[in-house]
């Protein structure tokens, strides 16, 4: 067995996942009273990399970005806006999926990566749907193929057009040899509640389902004669958005472009640093705490805007996560530290608590939620390191239970004073995971009266002592033996299989539920990520590599 | 990318899972009373194929094989056992694992059937513990490292000795660049709740953990002097035994070897035939109907013992579906069939559900569950037809459910009469799934009515109308159609990619609720398979490749 050369389509020198509607190639945001359309429409001449064009609304990273701010600004920006109907700018295709020559040149890496953005972003959407008051409709208006229906799959209610050719289809296996991977599977049989001998048999026409049969199927909700379309589309925008309970009369948060800096050895953000270290492959994500008190009030924070501390850790956050997983490859190991004055933060948690309620307060939480969901499946090992001048509390706190492990100094190292940590009730609900469970929850799930006993424990101070005892982290080492067990820790995880520390992350960080998003992560992107790399899909005589070019695929008929 | 070569470490003509203790080479099974000491002492000398050496209790598919004949003896010959302590024959080593040459020198094919055969087994184990009234019990009286550990995680509790030495670990990532896949991350954290972070931890640590740290850590139940240690397992395998309701004074069910004939097309066992047809690349297995009438009375069952109809008939599938998997890779679709005279079938089916709580009916009913599950868990299409002639009644009729997709003559295409299909009872609870539903229930996830409706129907003979109706079939194409329908559905069928289809299979086959085993073979199982093709692992310069010549791995850094 050789060593698998891997080509990459990647040509730019990073992937930047920050823009902006003026910047936007292929989606425009319309916005009509409570309804928004969010049109794609994508331009076959902007591919994000070299050597394909997007014909047929097909899909790239460049084109994700692109949705996911989209979906960002919508939550952020239009409080007003209470149901998006997603639909197609082009003639008789609302989306061929991912563009398959692209990824028939793209490296398993990139794949697996812009496979995970892209159901990140459909987790995101279901997200809005359920949390936000703003619920996602498919206004199918021309064919969704692929990742094209699956996008769909991510809103509440499909509706398709009834044209005569307009259809629903999964494609991926008869004709690319890959998996409906983005969601697909999982949706059709978990979510939709298709039937799992009908689901076979879709997942096998490659011109897939339309019309009385398709709603029967339970794979689309509702077909319209193209006469109706458009109004059926208002109609039942109207009526999703009839439910929610968001603003009418607010304005939203502007998300300002956010502030970088990319140095040799760090990245800079308003209240988040990120300093790489490539001979030692680990990047170390640093949290300031907040500079100024918290304000009193929510007007305040929407007087703050994304200057709003909370806010800005989370944007930052989530810009570093992605940033390091597309551009910095080989950092396999993701250090967790905190700085500044911890006094400060307690307050923005009770403020948060105290106005859940409020549509913006609302959205800030789930964000941070949707960022530490990030980085729970980010494919790094994650360590915490708890040290003299670090702020865990709170919201900052979560993140020791998002890690791999946690390791806190016992006592001091210098002149300041020993670390402590400072659990929050922003810790015991407001930040689930993807299995539903918040993380003290998972982390407990062996002994519930921990999860209590952590409770009793809210707004304390707790030493490297009390935090071991109460279970809150993995190790306390001394100041004798900080230095080099921390050493030996980054030596020695950096010595193991990337491949292997990924597989036995992904299965020991989800215990307890199963959820549609631990499903869609943690069983169909393996099996996506095992076929990507089989011969049958990926090799020179695969289907992804041959498709288009009018030869057939030859398949290993082993069968596995 | 080129196409991987596979070697594969099967020189033996064909694998045969048929054995019996005095053929045994490397277990011994020894009762004393309520409790039986299973005990492995592995011949180093004889492997299963050659290359390699079983050295340290490590174990091969024939291992496992052996394992898989005493559990399956143990419960049904053995109704006076009530626990089983597996234990070690040699000195200060429990188990190491799977052989790590015979996996560095095996096919991809190889090593994935080989470790979802492993993982079947230690589930029959757990189920034995949690149904049978046989608790399982590891007394590790040396160490348990990698699949040893593993294989201990399927018991109930883990003694460990305390010499000094004896440890548990799973050091497969450091050591072997793979993950402890046959189910051992999925039973740290789900199984024994082991805090994720100390799992990480212990995942790492070559060595493993032994003594008071491995008990608090919920790693092992309890650690024992060896000058106690053999007393200790005694007097807890007889406190497992206690809650047990199994029979003290009867007989148990003799497994005579099973009787089979392989010839070139065909492979013939009492009760069930499988043809192959290698152009087309599908096998039929036909399962017939109890040639006489039902006996009357449990007493008669145990007369009857492994002739009895339902017993012939899991033992023929198991032994059927191991062989196709093992030894016929290429045959990737398999058709179910059955004939005969179903009008015998029902009076089965009464008897015993009627009888569940005998011990000898509740096991033989815990077997047809647990090959309807192999056959879940198979990585071949699986097609149910449904033809003149069929007698897909209770029992045969959940077969209809567990496969991909089932078609069903509508009418007649002889002077045979039309098919019907029938349910009873055993289709509503007795043959659970993975994923602890029934099938009918998981085919009906979206519709809980149709349960209900399917109810109403039992007992009645349901023609491809009445069955269509009900949603019980996938088609019903009439004898025009019929001949067509069934030849265009195999020739398309076996034009697809083989990895997609088992990729698409094993997602689409178990929606619902997820349990330990449906995140063993879902989540886990799809990890390993990726990784079990990583150049990292398995390529010449892979750890996995490499083990105990003294040379490194040589690791490519990427994070994927």
């Amino acid at each position: 067995m050789h060593a698998i050369p891997e080509k990459t389509v990647d040509t730019a020198p990073i992937i930047d996942f920050r823009t902006s509607p003026d910047q936007y190639h292929h989606w425009t945001i319309s916005i009509d009273g409570p309804v928004a359309r969010l049109v794609m429409a994508v331009d076959e001449d902007s591919p994000h990399a070299t050597g394909y064009e997007l014909k047929l609304n097909s899909y790239d990273i460049g084109v994700d970005i692109e949705l996911y701010d989209a979906v960002q600004r919508l939550r952020f920006e239009h409080p007003e806006v209470r149901a998006v109907a997603v639909t197609s700018g082009i003639q008789a295709m609302f989306c061929a999926g991912a563009n398959i020559r692209m990824l028939g040149i793209s490296s398993h890496s990139h794949k697996v990566n812009f496979c995970k953005f892209t159901n990140e972003t459909r987790n995101a959407i279901e997200d809005a749907s359920a949390h936000s008051g703003q619920t996602y409709m498919a206004a199918l208006n021309g064919t969704a193929a692929g990742g094209g229906y699956e996008l769909a799959l991510a809103t509440e209610y499909l509706m398709l057009i009834d044209d005569g050719n307009a259809a629903v289809s999964l494609p991926e296996v008869p004709l690319l040899a890959v998996l409906p991977g983005t969601g697909g599977l999982t949706r059709v049989v978990d979510k939709r509640k298709v039937r799992r001998d009908l689901a076979d048999v879709f997942c096998t026409v490659e011109e897939g389902m339309k019309g009385k049969r398709a709603v029967e199927w339970r794979l689309i909700d509702e077909t319209v004669p193209r006469s109706k379309f458009d109004e059926r589309v208002t109609e039942k925008a109207l009526e999703l958005a009839a439910t929610s309970d968001r603003p009418t009369d607010e304005p939203g948060m502007i998300l300002e472009r956010l502030e970088r800096k990319i140095e040799a050895d760090e990245i800079r953000y308003p209240s988040v640093s990120v300093r790489l270290d490539r001979d030692g492959r680990c990047a170390t994500l640093e949290v300031e705490a907040p500079d100024e008190d918290a304000p009193a009030t929510v007007d305040d924070i929407k007087k703050q805007g994304v200057d709003f501390w909370p806010m800005a850790v989370a944007r930052a956050l989530d810009d570093a996560l992605l940033h390091l997983r597309f551009n910095e490859p080989t950092l396999g190991t993701l250090i967790i530290k905190t700085s500044g004055d911890g006094g400060r933060i307690a307050a923005y948690d009770a403020l948060l608590k105290d106005n859940q309620d409020d549509w913006l307060v609302r959205e800030i939480l789930l964000y941070l939620q949707r960022t530490y969901k990030r980085l729970d499946v980010t494919s790094r090992t994650t360590f915490a390191f708890v040290e003299p001048g670090s702020c865990f509390v709170g919201l900052l706190a979560d993140l020791l239970f998002a890690v791999d492990r946690s390791y806190m100094l016992d006592g001091q190292n210098d002149d300041r004073a020993a670390p402590t940590i400072q659990l929050s009730e922003l810790n015991f609900g407001a930040l689930r995971m993807a299995n539903g469970l918040t993380r003290l929850e998972t982390r407990f799930l062996g002994d519930d009266d921990n999860v209590g006993n952590a409770r009793k424990l809210i707004g304390k101070n707790l030493d490297a002592r009390a935090a071991m005892d109460a279970g809150l982290i993995t190790y306390a080492p001394d100041d004798i033996d900080w230095e080099d067990e921390i050493r030996l820790l980054l030596e020695e995880r950096a010595s193991f299989s990337p491949d292997a520390l990924t597989g036995m992350e992904a299965n020991l960080r989800f215990a307890g539920p199963e959820t549609l998003e631990t499903k869609i992560f943690g069983r169909l992107s393996a099996w996506q990520n095992w076929i990507f790399q089989r011969p049958n899909a990926a090799g020179e005589s695969g289907a992804l590599k041959l498709y288009g070019t009018g030869k057939r695929a030859k398949y290993d008929r082993g069968r596995v």
